[in-house]
């Protein structure tokens, strides 16, 4: 790095990882005219006629976004892929193709990398998706993970993040925080099997949900279809991977509104709140700040409030209000905080 | 990896690269007839009515792909660009996104960043390419780089590495072993400059072509238009980034074919020549095998030889055969040497 350390030093720290996509990419101009939407959704658009292309992708890094002690390599090549389904999904997509590309390091053996391909496989199996390409090389230093998916939509049918009216209806499918918890739970008893000789056994009964919230995640392809089979268009969509508050406050600040959400509306499942009182954490702001939910986060407007009450595994949580109210989470005593990003942040400054 | 480490052990190495990529992916169906082309190409090809929408993706590690002691990052950052541009143009079509995700260490600031992204944004103006999204992340250990590009073409220009046919014309752009002399360079000013005090003043005069090759190559997309404006379409057409010999090898697998090229007919530049000879190296072995050239080696019809025979920068450098007479390189002297894939491999099974 010599020719390269001559110039000032900023922290990456200093920015966060939102700061610094914003930062890096706000001098690029657009120049294709088929290059509908380019950063800053769940996935870029892509125009080829009536079809739009879809394009989205995720690099994870081992000792960062993944830990191999309690991870088996199917779970995360099942993840890895998973993960970008959801933001296909989130743009009201259905995803088509993945590249996957791989740097591994020497104590990986080709069983290993099988096992990784083999829940990626499983992953295309389920969601339809055909696998097209992608990289592989040695590392130095331990597993990278690069995959990018491509979907498509019609052009009418594209939900971005920036179309939430205000009084829209602010909806989430399944429930949240369990994820977070589940790995909690993997931490600690990786703590514990560290301290213990070998015959030490996890404990998980009981707590299936969580682990496989965190381990296997699916992307929610159903409520897609479900929202489409009853006609409900959302204004705004995205996938709750940082975690509830964060998305609710990058489709708040897109759209120009703010939102209010309330505490006791947001689908949490009994074995994440069990867990969280186990391990004397604050459940509500599991749910609001865990993240890898990859639930769907999204806003209809109120006239679609009959055909949305009673649909399964969709939850009304809140509203979007003018921009000059913010963001507030309300309280079960009424009382109203405003939401901040705690989202999990790959450059530490994360809760 | 506890879980994951019962499994029985193979080497990566055992495969290679392009062992390893077939291994991994020969299980894999294409379910949408949108699918095209999967893996197998310089890109994948995915049907959009009577356009093909074109992805091709690589992989950049510090510590395999790139050393920042003597490669200036917003060269890096252009060349990362340019190589993914190259693999579009090598299907004959037109480069259009890109999506850019990082990893990067604590090392690194935001201004290494803005260098890095100073360079593919030159890249983009110049191929007239759009940053599309991309992902960015903390690394434990150095900076890792996945780009992915899309491209375009009509249906009936994609130039695919199979089409190649008995008798057909070997052709090359450019120049080769250029990019590999420059790299040799390098590590040896390195070398001198780490044995050396601060005041060590690297002397690179009459060398600035092949460290341009090495440092900040470019996509032929003068030739692609060449190539259109005077009525020629490959039969078949990769890429040189591995080196000639691999990738001959590979058109000559994909398209069921041998061939001959004649070892006079090589083009190589007066710099690569003198530095070969100043470093002692065979510089026909620099020019097979160095790689990293990014000129385009396609087939043309042997109708074609009138059209072909006068173009500037593209030269004639042997023939397709039948299968059976293999792979072979005519020297000077008339003898016929089997063409072995001995390019860069990145894991270490390369020459």
């Amino acid at each position: 790095m010599e020719e390269n350390s001559k110039i000032p030093e900023t922290e990456i720290g200093t920015l966060g990882e939102f700061g610094l996509i914003e930062h890096l990419t706000k001098d690029f101009p657009l120049r294709n005219p088929q290059t509908k939407k380019g950063v800053g959704d769940d996935a870029a658009v892509i125009g080829f006629g009536d079809k739009e292309a879809l394009v989205t992708t995720d690099l994870l890094l081992e000792g960062i976004h993944f830990d191999l002690r309690y991870v088996p390599l199917k779970h995360l090549g099942y993840k890895a892929a998973v993960v970008n389904f959801s933001d296909i999904y989130a743009m009201n997509g259905t995803p088509k193709q993945i590249t996957v590309s791989l740097g591994i390091s020497s104590r990986f053996t080709v069983e290993h990398i099988e096992a990784l391909y083999a829940g990626i496989k499983l992953a295309c199996e389920i969601y339809g998706v055909d696998l097209v390409g992608g990289d592989t090389s040695a590392s130095v230093t331990g597993l990278v993970i690069s995959i990018t998916c491509l979907g498509e939509a019609a052009s009418d049918e594209i939900v971005y993040r920036d179309g939430a009216k205000e009084s829209d209806l602010i909806c989430v499918s399944g429930d949240l925080g369990a994820a977070y918890m589940g790995l909690q739970l993997l931490e600690r008893e990786n703590k514990v099997a560290a301290g213990s000789g070998q015959e030490f056994q996890p404990d998980f009964s009981g707590k299936e949900y969580i682990l496989e919230r965190q381990l296997k995640p699916e992307a929610r392809k159903d409520i897609i279809e479900l929202l489409r089979s009853k006609g409900i268009k959302p204004t705004a969509m995205m996938d709750v991977s940082d975690g509830l508050s964060s998305e609710l406050l990058h489709i708040c600040k897109a759209s120009d509104t703010g939102c209010r959400v309330y505490e006791d509306k947001i689908p949490i499942d009994y074995q994440t709140a069990v867990m969280a009182e186990e391990l004397n954490m604050n459940l509500v702001t599991a749910a609001m700040n865990g993240g890898e939910d990859y639930e769907l986060l999204f806003t209809v407007p109120l006239t679609d409030h009959e055909k949305i009450k009673d649909l399964d595994g969709v939850r009304m949580i809140g509203y979007i209000t003018k921009p000059e109210l913010g963001c507030a989470l309300v309280t079960r005593d009424g009382a109203e905080l405003p939401i901040k990003a705690q989202g999990w942040n790959a450059f530490g400054h994360g809760a």
